[in-house]
């Protein structure tokens, strides 16, 4: 049997810690890896960046699956709470502990081995193409750029995304999408502070931004700004089907209570409109009795498909005005979401039954952001998907202690080649 | 002619800033003063704190003016500012500048040595009574235990605080009350931060507050818990003929455009709820996607005679129970107002009509607020007024360059003389 593990815990053993400007020796160890596989691979600089590896298999199919992954991995600090060198890697009680391991190492080498192992055996019926970043940890801000450049040679029907692995419940996970985000801060002015004995009648900028909030959502979490729910894409009733998961797993996850059933339909599918923070006045210990001439919040809304961060902003502008308030827009990302009609979602759902034995969960979108719609504008590719990565629910990414089960390197392997084979079939 | 301003000069030049534990010196040089002139005067040693100072000259009459002042100041820095030494007085421009000559020792003196020159020309026909103390700077923390001690020494009809001045159109200011407050913090938390994308899920405690906060005050300033307006004791018509002050001066005042011409009314007579500070989660620069574990908020309801802060905690606690609040007081006074039909009021509103050939302007209550109804309660004296004192609106107390006009000083003598014949006359 092939050694499958060795090339992983050489690859980890190179820091790509793209947040300090590591990533080029792990970049050209991988082209060469598939260089000396034949693979037909080429490393791509490009300006203050870690360099793009692209590569190729081309088996004259009129289908070409393009995968996605990052080599580039989060910082490893703080050190002192890892239990071994987070680049050397060691195997313990069935789990490889590495920084990256299970973000993104190991899906990537799982598929990238599979591949080559298919294409040399006669297998691989469809064309695969491989594009890997270096800089994903620190939010890709070429990727469009470079994504719509090379556009014309990452051609292809499918993308398989970075790499999920198991949902909460060990059933293996599908993500079909992911949720959009608009980041704002509203600010409000007076010209100076005051003695709060003039609260009869001056202007308080923090009770201005409290009748906003309080205007655009509701206590049920309705966001109250016109048209927001129009365009959201609600669940069907095979989606809903494949959210089968236990409400408990994430009220654990989370440490509070969840008021019924439907907490993992909501998380998924309901746009929603958060606080990441706020500040006025004083807030020392004791009392002091102040009206403050500044008052700022930071709100973050989760967008759903098919809903557009630049309408949702248009409308804010219109109540933040409403109540004298400025308003910044800090950050915007579409949402997308790959249909469950599609074939790479049919082959990734029908790949992990039989591979895993048991019924996947599958996520219409991620509860969280990504680039979704930027790669799939950039590239002209409209299916996007993932499934058959190692990351498990107690895997630490971005955290200390980074793991991923050794089983589920194989069984990652497994899920790729049988999606593979569902995409090339009939 | 007597000369008045050399006690007053030898006064300010000792530092009797009670925040440094500084004032034995002042009460021990006005206990001298006041029985070099032969008024019976003692100095109380009184554990932790300056010293009071009392003083009684007894003209055999069935009335007493019980005078209350303070000899301690506030700290002096940053002295830099100071365009002279705060501890040695300069007359500049027909202004006296040095720390303390508006709070409070100018009024002090230019009582005290008016009442010495009225008994000894044998024209006081009232008793006076004399209460000094030390630490008003530091919020008067034992005045209550001393005057309800020395209760019966003090005993008196009226009480005159510890000075006013002109109100900000020139006109004489008499001041009959104070305003209560109750401060309160409010906090909520849960188990642990959160990545923002639970947020169709999960409880964020700033949005409790921010609904708790649009529940109990609306837009327009109302305070909504039950029976809060109920004990409001409304202006009468003399009331508002005496509160004749152009908005615009208070519009000056605060940097604000005030919305009509009843902003003096409103900043008297109505009771308000105001945020003091607040925070929650990130508020550093960019953009963080948390939902954060914890917020609070402090606020300020100011309270108007004969509102008691006590019920309105009882009602703020129902409805911080039901969103789930923790409520914390952090101080509470309560407000006080002495009928302008009162006798001292008359007293006051006569003399300085009198003497400064204007209609004064009459403070049903000041905006801000004052141990008065603690002073009351400990004395049991129920006609409280404030008047015949040197404080300009640019006096600047409690800051750098503070100063009274020499002018306003000789007014102050002549004010206190009048209203002293006022009461002892019909």
């Amino acid at each position: 049997m092939q050694d499958y593990l060795s090339p992983l815990l050489e690859f980890l053993r190179i820091d790509t810690t793209s947040a300090k400007g590591k990533g080029a020796e792990g970049a050209k160890w991988l082209r060469d890896f598939m260089q000396d596989r034949s693979v037909n691979a080429e490393l791509i600089p490009w300006p203050n960046t870690n360099p793009y590896v692209i590569g190729e298999i081309n088996v004259g199919s009129d289908r070409t699956l393009l995968i996605y992954n990052h080599y580039d991995v989060q910082p490893a600090e703080p050190l002192d709470k890892w239990d071994s060198d987070p680049f050397n890697p060691v195997v313990k009680d069935g789990r490889i502990y590495a920084r990256g391991v299970a973000d993104d190492k190991g899906t990537l080498m799982a598929r990238l081995l599979k591949v080559i192992e298919l294409w040399k055996a006669g297998e691989l019926k469809v064309n695969v193409k491989f594009v890997y970043e270096g800089e994903e940890e620190i939010g890709s801000p070429h990727a469009f750029e470079f994504l719509s450049k090379f556009r014309e040679r990452l051609r292809g029907d499918w993308l398989l995304w970075e790499g999920s692995g198991r949902a909460p419940n060990g059933a293996p996970e599908v993500v079909l999408g992911v949720k959009g985000l608009l980041y704002v801060e509203l600010r409000a002015r007076t010209a100076k502070d005051l003695h709060s004995m003039y609260s009869p009648i001056a202007d308080n900028p923090m009770w201005r931004i409290v009748y906003f909030l309080s205007e655009v959502r509701r206590p049920d979490g309705y966001v109250n700004l016109p048209g927001f729910y129009d365009k959201v894409r609600w669940l069907s009733r095979e989606e809903l089907e494949y959210l089968n998961l236990d409400p408990e797993l994430l009220a654990k996850a989370i440490g509070q209570e969840v008021k019924d059933g439907l907490a993992y339909v909501r998380l998924v599918s309901m746009p929603s409109l958060n606080i990441d923070g706020a500040l006025t006045g004083y807030t020392g210990e004791g009392s002091k009795t102040v009206i403050p001439s500044y008052a700022f919040v930071k709100l973050d809304f989760r967008l759903v498909p098919d809903q557009d961060p630049e309408e949702v902003f248009k409308e804010l502008q219109e109540v933040a005005s409403k109540y004298g308030l400025e308003l910044v827009k800090l950050g915007s990302v579409r949402p997308f979401r790959t249909p469950m009609s599609s074939r790479i979602a049919q082959a990734l759902i029908r790949a992990a039954e039989r591979v895993y034995g048991v019924r996947p969960v599958v996520m219409p979108n991620s509860p969280g952001t990504g680039p979704m719609e930027s790669f799939s504008r950039a590239l002209g590719i409209k299916e996007i998907a993932d499934g058959a990565g190692v990351v498990n629910y107690d895997s630490n990414i971005h955290s200390f202690n980074e793991n991923a089960p050794v089983e589920d390197y194989y069984l990652a392997m497994k899920w790729a080649e049988e999606m593979i084979k569902e995409l090339s079939s009939g």
